[in-house]
């Protein structure tokens, strides 16, 4: 066994993979709210195969999982330790993997450097990423840094009113989180001294150049725009082209212009024309009104803000000269994260003394680590490959050996980081 | 008085538009669709004024009106006549002026005309031709022309399920329409030598050329297109723009290509997409799927046919270059309709006696009048300016100097085809 690989590396990964695809609600794939009776499932069975590997399984309030020594006693008096994981939940007909696999492998962190020396290697698994049941933003992600508040229980409901407060009752008869205390916020139950996420890419590009690996060195930000365009709803027949006022030919013109814009700037720039709608909506009328969501993307804030400054520049130009109305509403937006620089050094290394063909990349999709950054936690993912880039749908896919790979490289980087932990 | 003009020039015009248009359903503008409430008021008021006018008012078993001289019995032993007029039923929330104009022209030439020597003219207010309730295509001018097969009254239902024939039963008892004859088709009630119809431009050509007449001399047909792409759903932050396979951003394209085909073409070509719908619709999905709707106008038919054909190669050659499938079905089309050569020669040497500025143009919209040219019947329209262009909407509107104007050249038109109808 090289000094690089940890025991958990000849663990059945993708048996684990599947049980837990197991828990989740009726339909094709996985569909895994948090809180519900599926997410429950996963979460008691994770905690027993945590202690079947004789470790300790402790939720927090917020159902937030930890994997640990049982030696280690969770809270304020709690040595700083080494935080592997993800997130449990999981989108509507979702893949087998997103989530998931890092899950499995901080379980397997966890339990191969149970009672070694160095910095405690906990596992976590955070109860919600991915906005599905809920649009609370990250609500895994800020509960177990203890950066939730009472009302934010109130506030954040479900599409049928349910609020986190009450689903969090629903989970907590389960055993599926602890008590709530009050007030919040609540200091953490394991304070993260370093932390790392392991997960597929859910894009195309570790396939298309044949690697293996990928170390995340920054999450791209965003801002999303809602563009109301109002020109005039005339008689498709009897309108000349050239005295229309068309509200879809010039959001037309506004997506091409999201696609060139991005073009231009170059990777990783990314724009998106998710939506749009018309209306009228009929064969025979020229569009009146327009609404068109657009969104950019880019893992370097200035690059960002150029971006969307080019991009509603064209939009407004767009406007302007076919004498419609254009409102840009901007709405939901993500300032781009660094990621720690120093590891992403030190996984470089590690790679490279592995001879593991890698590349380094940013992350085009939100993940639980940009939160740990952003709270200033020395933090660092890495990616796996996802087949054909095709993820948050049943036909997500990574091959074992890809599995299996991602897992011992992340076995021997928590290995080299509890040893040797960063000043 | 000119030799051109004759009474009804003197009528309240504007006035019984505004009548007209106090028989509509609840909500904005005009709202009467044919056999409502709204609708048999409108059509027995017309009949009173019919009668206070001095005409008999028939329906036929369809519920189109006619306005004649009482000594003219309608029937297999009428003579030709001369036809004028529109259509009664309205879109929803439709102005004052869309077929209503045309109506009560229709009835002012009738009694303009009564007991005047030459060919009868007789006004005809057609059930239906907006298509608003019913998609039967047509019904008024089909009916009033014999063209309606008893199955097709069974055929044609309304959104609620109410077929053409239940909703029949409802105007006939209300007095606005015949007795069913059995079977269909019967012969009309009177067979016409020449039709006429006056109508508003729906369009903003006359406007803009600060014209108040236009000589319709053919009505465009269109074809139209239900465009399915089909290209990869895929994370928006995680995709390379290089790796794309956007639906929207392809039916982006063949938005602007259906622009750029009409221009290139040059009036009367119009092409529009007035529908989109990309899915699964989300701000950070690349829509993995689009439904566009497109249609092309011309009224040439060798013309229509290369602007279909440029346009489907265009949305094909677009659907190759970007690596999505694309499927084009075509649905609804309608074959361009010249209308009378020879009317149109004796109604501009008209409009030139009378020092009355006109331009010919195509109808870019159907209307009752292509009906009875398609049926064979010598046939023309006229059209006076709508402002801004503006039509099925309560904000439709023609100055009343233009609607008299309208009238008056209608007037003269009639006196003159009726004394020397065409050989």
């Amino acid at each position: 066994m090289s000094s690089g690989t940890v025991e958990p590396v000849s663990v059945d990964i993708l048996g684990r993979l599947e049980a837990l695809a197991r828990f989740s609600a009726d339909g094709p794939g996985v569909t895994r709210f948090v809180y519900d009776a599926a997410w429950c499932d996963a979460h008691r069975w994770l905690a027993k195969q945590a202690e079947a590997l004789g470790l300790a399984a402790t939720s927090d309030w917020a159902g937030n999982l930890f994997f640990h020594d049982p030696a280690l006693e969770p809270g304020p008096n709690a040595p700083p330790v080494l935080l592997v994981g993800s997130h449990l939940d999981s989108v509507k007909h979702g893949g087998n993997y997103d989530g998931a696999y890092g899950t499995v492998t901080g379980l397997l962190m966890a339990a191969g450097n149970r009672g070694r020396a160095g910095l405690p290697v906990v596992g976590f698994v955070t109860c919600e990423e991915e906005d599905s049941r809920f649009h609370g933003g990250m609500m895994g992600g800020r509960s177990i840094l203890g950066r939730v508040e009472d009302h934010d229980l109130d506030a954040v409901k479900d599409r049928d009113g349910v609020s986190w407060r009450e689903a969090l009752a629903f989970a907590r008869e389960r055993g599926c989180a602890a008590p709530l205390p009050s007030p919040l916020p609540r200091a953490p139950l394991f304070r993260p001294a370093l932390q790392l996420e392991l997960h597929i890419e859910q894009g195309p590009v570790l396939e298309a150049e044949r690697l293996g690996l990928a170390i995340v060195e920054r999450i791209a930000g965003y801002r999303r725009w809602i563009v109301r365009i109002e020109g005039a709803a005339r008689h498709s027949g009897t309108t000349p082209m050239a005295m229309r006022h068309d509200a879809l030919a010039a959001a037309a013109e506004m997506i091409a212009a999201a696609e060139t814009v991005a073009l231009e700037a170059g990777e990783p720039a990314v724009a998106t024309a998710g939506f749009v709608r018309p209306s009228p909506g009929l064969f025979n009328v020229v569009p009146g009104a327009c609404e068109l969501w657009l969104e950019v993307r880019h893992d370097r804030p200035e690059l960002l803000r150029a971006l969307g400054e080019a991009l509603t520049r064209r939009c407004e130009e767009i406007a302007r000269r076919r004498g419609v109305r254009v409102a840009l509403e901007e709405g939901a937006a993500q300032a781009p994260t660094p990621l720690s620089t120093g590891l992403a050094e030190t996984a470089a290394g590690l790679a490279q003394e592995l001879r593991i063909a890698y590349r380094r990349m940013p992350s085009g999709a939100a993940h639980d680590t940009m939160i740990f950054a952003q709270a200033g936690v020395p933090a660092l993912m890495a990616f796996v490959p996802s087949r054909a880039g095709v993820s948050h749908s049943p036909d997500e896919f990574t091959a074992e050996a890809d599995l299996i790979a991602g897992v011992r490289f992340m076995g021997a980087l928590v290995r080299r980081l509890a040893e040797r932990p960063p000043a």
